[in-house]
């Protein structure tokens, strides 16, 4: 796994984002960060909740150097994640690597953590664009379809905003690493099991009236 | 969707693991609980760092009331995962549910949130019970074929312990919930997109020599 630097967009290293253990599946191309937030679905928010470090998964989408996040305007974990820093993980696992010992077993998997101090979006424009965002990533092309936002879902909703500066990427790609004497003693399968995540075929809402086809933008997601 | 109690293995409520938004997604039987975290493979671990509550993706297993995690001794996130309260976050995501107004699009999902204080474990025995827990879950049945920690892995690895005592369940299913007056308007298509991992056939390590056939719980996991 080679190490690929970008001089035009790198990402910030912080001691607190610079990987310390098996530093050679780091990365530190800005391409590899949005590679990992582009791919995966939902992240796991970090927020300091009465000084216990609480994560909670929750959607996420981004556009271009903003990550956008949001929440009822009645949640305590929504006020605890705009009075301190916070950190967002989104994590795709893509396999199992089995070793010939137990100490060596590990996953494939490409993760981003993003660290820093999310800003409350309060401009309108703003807001409704985080939100589109967010919709955008879980659902792509739906948001030109449906019903925007009321001012009153706008009124309970939270849009934050955290900067993509602070971040760390790791990926682990192929086989096991076993030890020397391990490999020549042999006689032990060793290998990768993949994991992937599938699409099944979309499933009408129970109260869909009849005649209303599903849109190609979700029937090409259940065939990708 | 029937919130179901057990009177036998409840779930222990506490202000900091009880959702208070969309209550009737929160489970509250202990059996919710231990299926989330049977059915996961990777859980997300926040620790507090440096005063950030930082969210990092790592192993876990579970063997009846204790969640085992291990890192190596040299990881301030496992001497911070000692050092405070940590949460242990557990999460699948079976299905974006496609609203008709872009408030109500959402996931289906099972979720689990476990807080605690975590115990170091020192014992001998449980240290190597711990990593046996935790490489047979992300490899059930590959314990006993492998070579098991040796004196120097087991002196490079810390074990943590959290007892499952204060958790919170979440799940949600089924359709979306869309406002009447959306539903009576009709022309847009609602559903579940649904998602699930499959495995892919297993893949032998580019070192591994001839004639070592896949064993029969990799073979078994690949067709489930």
């Amino acid at each position: 796994m080679t190490e690929t630097v970008s001089p035009r967009t790198p990402l910030s290293p912080t001691p607190r984002s610079t990987p310390t253990r098996v530093t050679d599946r780091a990365r530190t191309d800005r391409a590899d960060l949005d590679a990992v937030l582009d791919a995966g679905l939902i992240c796991h928010l970090g927020v300091l909740l009465g000084g216990t470090p609480v994560v909670l998964p929750t959607a996420y989408g981004r556009d271009g150097d903003t990550l956008y996040l949001h929440g009822s305007t009645g949640a305590g974990n929504m006020r605890a994640a705009l009075a301190a820093d916070i950190s967002v993980a989104v994590t795709l696992v893509d396999g199992v690597v089995y070793a010939r010992s137990a100490m060596h077993f590990s996953m494939n998997y490409r993760s981003a953590v993003v660290l820093g101090r999310a800003r409350e979006v309060t401009d309108h424009e703003e807001r409704v664009h985080g939100l589109r965002v967010i919709v955008e990533h879980a659902a792509p092309g739906s948001w030109s379809r449906v019903r925007p936002p009321s001012k009153k879902e706008l009124a309970a909703t939270k849009v934050l905003a955290l900067d993509l500066t602070e971040a760390s990427v790791k990926i682990r790609e192929g086989g096991p690493k076993d030890d020397e004497a391990d490999i020549e003693a042999g006689g032990v399968w060793a290998g990768v099991l993949p994991l992937r995540q599938v699409w099944d075929a979309a499933i009408d809402s129970p109260d869909l009236a009849p005649g209303i086809p599903v849109p190609a933008d979700v029937l090409q997601r259940a065939d990708s």
